[in-house]
């Protein structure tokens, strides 16, 4: 089936998008995969409104990819923080993928303003295109796609 | 300093956000990325209306993402079709993650409507985080995070 053929409502790329493309969704995982955890941290550091920080972190407990969890420090209130579901974990490859081609491309000339390293061993950490041969993938000029088993046909206008 | 007290304005993440965060964006690096070209097959298999595709094309030009070349088959009147630049072909990890990512967690019982193979040997291609000395870092527990020379700090209301 020819690329032009097939219907793109169950693309995979396009669900992911439909679910984090919303306005303030990838720069709240960002935060809360930086450690930001509470509402009133995560509020006051992205410059959001309320309604719509609690909107999307309702939307995205909803979804699964962050869970609302109590805990309480000696002597002071019970409180809750948001924490990445193992489902939210595997977003950090996608978060990485952003930061690295943000740097590349679009950071200021001092340089990037965050870097990340790798905790056994100081390098820096960076997204790769890898086949599950173990080979390293330099570009999408060296990846054939082809329609999978959920492919369907479109009806064509 | 710690990321709390960080001024997040000149993030890489949030400015490729920025760019690339506006509704059709990415399906529409997504579908160039896989072959297609044309205004009216973008149109067409996309299903987004003629003004905002042109919009969001032209700010892709504009920003250097995509550029625009003019071809002609023999026989056939002269047309333009958009390519990837090289900061285009850069996505192509970014746009592989979401695909990853939205394989694992929400394609249908059927599977994933598309496969991308490595053209040298066959094998599935995908994101992998790996560390500049060559580790595969298995997920973002693995790093850590300090600001980097472009880190400003924020006033702090």
């Amino acid at each position: 089936m020819d690329y032009l053929d097939q219907d793109t409502s169950n693309c995979s790329v396009g669900r992911a998008v439909d679910l984090l493309g919303q306005p303030w969704v990838l720069l709240i995982l960002r935060e809360v995969s930086r450690g930001i955890r509470r509402f009133s941290d995560l509020q006051n550091h992205l410059g959001v409104s309320r309604s719509v920080l609690s909107d999307r972190l309702g939307g995205l407990v909803e979804r699964g990819v962050l869970e609302l969890r109590d805990y309480q420090e000696p002597g002071t209130r019970r409180r809750s923080e948001y924490v990445l579901t193992p489902m939210g974990k595997d977003l950090y490859p996608l978060i990485t993928a952003l930061r690295n081609w943000g740097d590349k491309y679009l950071a200021d000339p001092e340089g990037p303003s965050m870097l990340a390293t790798h905790h056994a061993c100081g390098a820096p950490v960076r997204v790769a295109l890898m086949c599950e041969d173990g080979h390293v993938v330099a570009s999408g000029d060296e990846v054939d796609r082809r329609p999978g088993p959920g492919a369907r046909a479109r009806a064509r206008a």
